[in-house]
């Protein structure tokens, strides 16, 4: 049996009596119950991630994987494919968006080569996993090899078992790469069984005639590919991208270990459909930091059954919408361990629950 | 003219200049254009509002003002009016939902007694500024009388003065008080002229015949007092409560010093309405950190123009949701002034974006 396989057997289904004595809790805490909303709910889904009714987030990372795509040839993209490698060298000097906001969450972002065309000779702090110099163009025959499909999601797997090892207990995914979401959409329609037009969208800001072209190149490489939705292996290497099958593999990594994977936007929602068709209860550890504007993102949630945390209209990706989610999960954890009961606080229930 | 006057006419407009200057900045940003959503359009926002293309949150303070409701005689709240009392001694302790999320958020929580009932002798960290112990019943008679209404304001805009004198630049406002919805509920049905069924929810968890009794009891205080929207004092004098005056108070006050208000719940969202209708200009310093479950708030936000940044489906108030706002602000910020330039970053534009 491949690695893959032997990591997706050992996601666990969460543990329900700890999701039972967090809802105990909650229900003992200093405010009207379910006055929390997302909060509580949140809480109650980490206490299952965690296996203890008091989850507590100690140490957070991000995986902004990047890497380029074969299809860019067909002109799917507002930017050129150099930019991938720029995008790198900004994530490696601090100066992009998941630098400023990775910062302000209090997270580490780990930035990850894993099929950028360059071939840069990358600053130290970018981990050199390239497996490729980008991948094929998919409207044309396969992205990718099967085997590099399963190399790019167990170098996934290795690294977040890295971070976990070094304390790590909460991570994000996120992605760059142009073209990528060219990717995403196809990944999104074979998946869900949505119609390409319906889950493609402006990516970083193509305009209408693009729009139009970039639809028709991905019913191109479905047709030319017909990727089995229920084999995930054989969706990202025939219509994926190295970043997004190598997301797939922390996704399944973070789960095998009981770690939660905060989703950033359409690219990753696409990683973790991939990671649902390789194990389903790999779902049950993912959570929704955010709803994308690219349209496909929602049908995505909707197909792994997440409803996001919050809605800000962005679509940048690299892993930005998940800070939010981090910092949405430690306020829900706090709540948990640091409220004060009705008892110990000396407070009376309300009317209605005190003749309970 | 009364202090509360004199304030209101110093509420300036924003700086559009700054505004501008903020925008440019933002399309230099190494990201595709508009693609932060929520975070871009509230650092223009800020902008604005400190009249600087850089704007910068330094010290943030939540007021969490507490009175109690003498239209409780009536059964409209699920916990007793004793809860007012006893969670203020909860807020002195550090124990409660706002405690735990305003020190998530590296926030200060400023707890006031404008209207508490029980002439309890509070710890030294509860500020005293009780102008009456709690309001007469709003189904029978006006709340208060117009002076008290206007010494309410009056505190709130003495208390903010002082926090923003101490190096506050950022402010939430935050509310408890048992009965405290039925009173936003009549004042959100004064001012936006909606039917006082589709302006009032459960509170803190009453049940349908409770919720039923709730909407008559504000029916008939809107009857017997028949207060005047365009007077946003006559509106808080008779169907209002203290800790809700104090709060417009607090907003009215932070606008005259060009200083942003992050809102709360639907409470906050009533003393906003009353803000609005003292003074036009004050509602450029509001931002909507959340919306409320309580089914009033979309409507207060709607008659205010304003759209809130999350929907985390809470309802607790004390200025819990603010604490959000707060977060999101400082991101917003710092998205602005640490993020790399295209220029400085050496990455290229999007091929449409360069030929312009």
């Amino acid at each position: 049996m491949n690695k893959v396989s032997r990591v997706a057997l050992q996601i666990k289904k969460l543990d329900e009596d700890a999701m039972d004595a967090a809802r105990a809790s909650q229900d003992l805490l200093t405010k009207p119950r379910g006055s929390l909303g997302v909060l509580e709910e949140l809480s109650i889904h980490l206490a299952g991630i965690y296996r203890t009714s008091m989850p507590f987030i100690r140490k957070k990372v991000v995986f902004t994987m990047a890497a380029d795509h074969g299809v860019t040839q067909e002109g799917v993209s507002a930017y050129p494919s150099d930019v991938t490698s720029q995008m790198v060298l900004n994530f490696a000097n601090g100066g992009a968006a998941i630098n400023v906001l990775a910062r302000h969450a209090g997270a580490e972002v780990r930035i990850i080569d894993i099929g950028v065309a360059s071939g840069m000779d990358w600053p130290s702090v970018v981990v050199r996993r390239n497996i490729a110099r980008g991948t094929e163009n998919m409207a044309k025959g396969p992205a990718m090899s099967r085997d590099e499909a399963e190399r790019a999601v167990a170098t996934g797997i290795d690294l977040v078992y890295e971070s976990i090892e070094d304390g790590a207990n909460a991570v994000a995914v996120g992605d760059m790469g142009i073209g990528n979401t060219t990717a995403a959409s196809a990944i999104t329609a074979a998946i869900t069984g949505r119609p390409v037009a319906s889950v493609t969208g402006r990516g970083t800001g193509v305009d209408d005639v693009m729009l139009e072209a970039k639809i028709r190149v991905i019913e191109r490489a479905l047709m030319t590919n017909s990727p089995d939705p229920s084999d995930g292996l054989d969706v990202l290497s025939k219509i994926g991208g190295l970043e997004i099958a190598g997301l797939a593999g922390v996704i399944l990594g973070a789960a095998s270990k009981g770690v939660p994977v905060f989703l950033d936007g359409f690219v990753t929602g696409s990683a973790a459909l991939a990671a649902h068709s390789i194990s389903q209860n790999s779902r049950d550890y993912m959570i929704a930091s955010h709803v994308s504007v690219e349209p496909g993102h929602k049908f995505a949630l909707e197909h792994l059954g997440l409803t996001p945390l919050v809605d800000m209209r962005m679509r940048l990706g690299e892993g930005t919408g998940a800070t939010f989610g981090f910092l949405i999960a430690e306020a829900a954890c706090k709540i948990l361990s640091e409220m004060a009961t009705f008892e110990s606080a000396g407070v009376s229930h309300s009317s209605k629950e005190g003749k309970q």
